[in-house]
């Protein structure tokens, strides 16, 4: 991700940018409002504006005529209480506008999620940029063999060589024969016809704005270890502005969301029998066998 | 809608906050923001917070890295060809909060609109308000004789006096059978229970943000002449609201939408006819009756 | 809940019909449907529609150009895998569709779950029936003392009389009122306002569509014991139609959902520290009061 | 599109199906259901399921304990006035599925609309069919020249064959590499990373179920002339299935949405001095350039 000398002018032209307002405003955030944070090679996150902060959904939650906060203590304890009950309508009060530049076979899987604002760059009224996508090679991976949709080792030597000369080589020459086709002077194809010869590894760019209900809702999928790793390295990056916006839903969100555990009616009965002080095995637990396996890992997993 | 010392002085507290912000803003909204404006007896709208302003949509439109904005003419021109052409998305990108107080029976006809975060005032929590709808003199009509949902004449008289009495009479009576079943030395009904007891013209409150785009949509429905007086009234301070916001984009409102017309493929058909000089007559149209009557309406009425 | 004649013979009429179709059908469900399945005094829940069973919801997982299905096993570990793991979109390919009639202070509640579709009975349009709810005896209950939104114990003698006395001569006058200004040989006001008299007890009516996804949403969270008595009796209604309709799916919701446990990362801590046999205490644990409290009602809650 | 031998055992068994329902039923859409209908050179719309028929329509709208349905004649006034007047919330009350095979960049468009439940074909999960899009040689188009967004003459000839050569020889090579890079004796590289490497026209598959209502807003805008050309098709194809499955509403869809006009505030004005005999001219009209080709355009364009 380098910035052209025109996109580093308007950049600083936004950051020195001051106006005055009565409405809720969090330094935090502001400090890193429009600067691109990197994600992966050519990708990034700009926050461009936001709505909202802690003590905004602490006045709605209330319904309030003020501000609607009381001691800081309080507030903590009604947002942490929102959280854990799954009252959502507080949260969905606060609102995040980002500008987000991703390959587009990530882009794919983030549209998924409805509940957002999305803008995206056309490539039937404009030219597609000359990015794509090569993982670093600590993540080039195997197929795994356990998990239908995961990955397993990393590649190396030769077979990773072989993989990173293939992607870069038919990304150059797709948008070679891209820009062929646009010529002017040649073919001068329709670009919204031409763009179908780019590969899904192409960085795509939009503005995405969402309310910070459904912004957890997302980073908890998406930042999970099921979510595929181009995209997780988003969501951590978006995590990241949470923390600087919303300190105390992010704390919050950690505790009763991304580091939460849900049992199942059966998975919890074990729990019970094993706090009994019993001796409870798979086969006495009556579990499906993956089911045992992921409460073992669960019950591991976050020791310290 | 008079305002208890309390929440003038809460009022006051946040007229007077000034923060420094790198977010676009808009002066003339930040000159009401905070500010109850009334609506009916006892109702308002108060713009709480708001994302974004006119460029804004100019700058999502364009997925600009910058602001994205050029002459204040092409923007302008950029604006009404999105409206034109129903190109929703830039609009989404702004973003406004209010704290609305409403009827209940008005309430129940507003949040049929999905597409907005709502947090209401809990009866179930909290005790309400002795606060109720009555309409004042010129706007109690009797029902149309020719619109199954609509008004006629206005109730004059004797009979005005009579609704009127009922209307104040009742909800006086349930208020006080409310506040006998809740009192903690009496009854102690839950909340939940009592609240039950409340006509439906008492006053609701609720925090309520919606997007740019949504808020038009319902604009559009609820400034209507179809639509009930009573949502009206809201609906068109609200548009006033959107003057200040987002000028230009109000201004595209009104020509493309709240005062254009949607002509049906057989009614076209007929205003053709009548360019090309035909005396077109009810039989010879083709239309219903009904369409016929709306056609000719239609023709009339914005006449100068 | 009475049927006149004619609900009677238009149900007759309804449930006697027999169409041929190469849809997914489910024959639990169709021996309901059209049925009024009673709820509180006047109210009820009916099935007018479904679309899709197990099966789709099997065959949309996979994309699958014929049905999809497997063994009924591995269909079964299919559904109780996505339901683990949130993978909400194949639920979504299954919808239903109830008539219902709701008192309206808990269509208030109901209508914040903005996923589904309704048509309500429009009072601007029709006079609304002299329908109202009275709570049974059982349920009359005192405002907790513990929970700003809950209920304590049950009302009884001349309390419990006093409170219905009021609830039934109040909903009696408002109504003899309505009607009274409705009257079209007097006042004749417009229904859209003389509705407002009505108190919050009323009945109404509404057509209400939802996909699967959405609907275990809805009913985890109105089944729960934190909603008000009136809406649990409606969603457990729901849960025996969802028992008939996709009974795999049901049995994974009560499994996953309904009778799952959600831990906070710090209430989970405290388990393990429990299972590897440590006595914790309220102090020691780390939680919070109210935390520890919670914690310690869903050890004890789900014992046989 | 042709299908495998195993397809045509799966669509003979579904289409053989026979079941008995109480449910709406439309024999019309029943009898092309679960046929696949061809778009484009490999893609395909296929009915999976549906829920309502025209007359559920107008149940919903009067809220109906019975049918709800009157004389023909009356329910098509009432379904017209439905649509003419933007009511709706009836029309959600259908809903129907389909299986839909659909070029990437197509599909990217597509997915846009959010407003519909999908389940897509995961290439994290499976491995991507040898299958992918060249325009058939009349749809080859140059750049428009007055249209950013459009497409203007044929391209034919050499450049033509340059062009199709190009596409269908990257589209060939990127997929050996995929293969390769996918192929468990080599490089084995997981499928998530390897589909990056697929061209934006390879065809990928989901289960796409909308509402009635949503689907026509979708129709309206994926079948105009400014849509895409390959949309369009896929457009095309989906108003014949809304004909046969609720006649009445696609004649009123066709009336108030495909072919209605609607016209600015200004437009409109214009067209009353027409109407009054005035001759006006671009210069006299006060619409600016554009808006003025557009009228011209609009007041030839349904000339008989």
């Amino acid at each position: 991700m380098s910035l052209t000398s025109d996109q580093q002018h308007e950049l600083k032209e936004l950051t020195s940018q001051k106006f005055s307002t009565k409405r809720p405003t969090v330094p935090a955030l502001e400090e890193i409002l429009y600067e691109p944070l990197k994600v992966l090679d050519h990708g990034f996150v700009r926050v461009v504006d936001y709505m909202g902060d802690d003590a905004a959904i602490v006045q709605a939650a209330r319904v309030s005529y003020g501000k609607g906060t009381k001691k800081v203590n309080e507030d903590r304890g009604l947002i942490r209480y929102l959280m854990r009950h799954w009252h959502s309508t507080p949260f969905e009060m606060c609102e995040i506008k980002f500008h987000i530049k991703v390959p587009i076979f990530i882009a794919r899987q983030w549209i998924r999620h409805r509940t957002a604002n999305v803008n995206e760059y056309s490539a039937r009224y404009s030219v597609m940029d000359k990015e794509f996508y090569i993982p670093a090679a600590e993540n080039l991976a195997v197929q795994s063999a356990s998990n239908r949709q995961g990955r397993g080792e990393v590649l190396t030597g030769k077979d990773a060589e072989r993989v990173l000369k293939l992607l870069k080589e038919d990304a150059e020459q797709v948008y070679d024969h891209y820009e062929e086709m646009l010529n002017p002077e040649g073919t001068a194809l329709a670009r919204e016809l031409a763009r179908m010869n780019l590969t899904l590894n192409y960085y795509t760019q939009w503005y995405w704005k969402i309310d910070l209900h459904n912004l957890m809702h997302f980073l908890r999928l998406r930042a999970d270890g099921h979510a595929q790793y181009e995209i997780r390295e988003y969501a951590n990056v978006m995590i990241d502005v949470l923390k600087k916006w919303v300190p105390i839903t992010h704390e919050s969100f950690l505790d009763y969301r991304q580091n939460a555990q849900n049992l199942s009616a059966q998975a919890f009965t074990v729990i019970k029998r094993m706090i009994a002080g019993e001796k409870v095995t798979e086969e006495s637990s009556g579990l499906t066998k993956r089911e045992w396996a992921e409460l073992q890992a669960t019950l591991g997993e976050t020791d310290a």
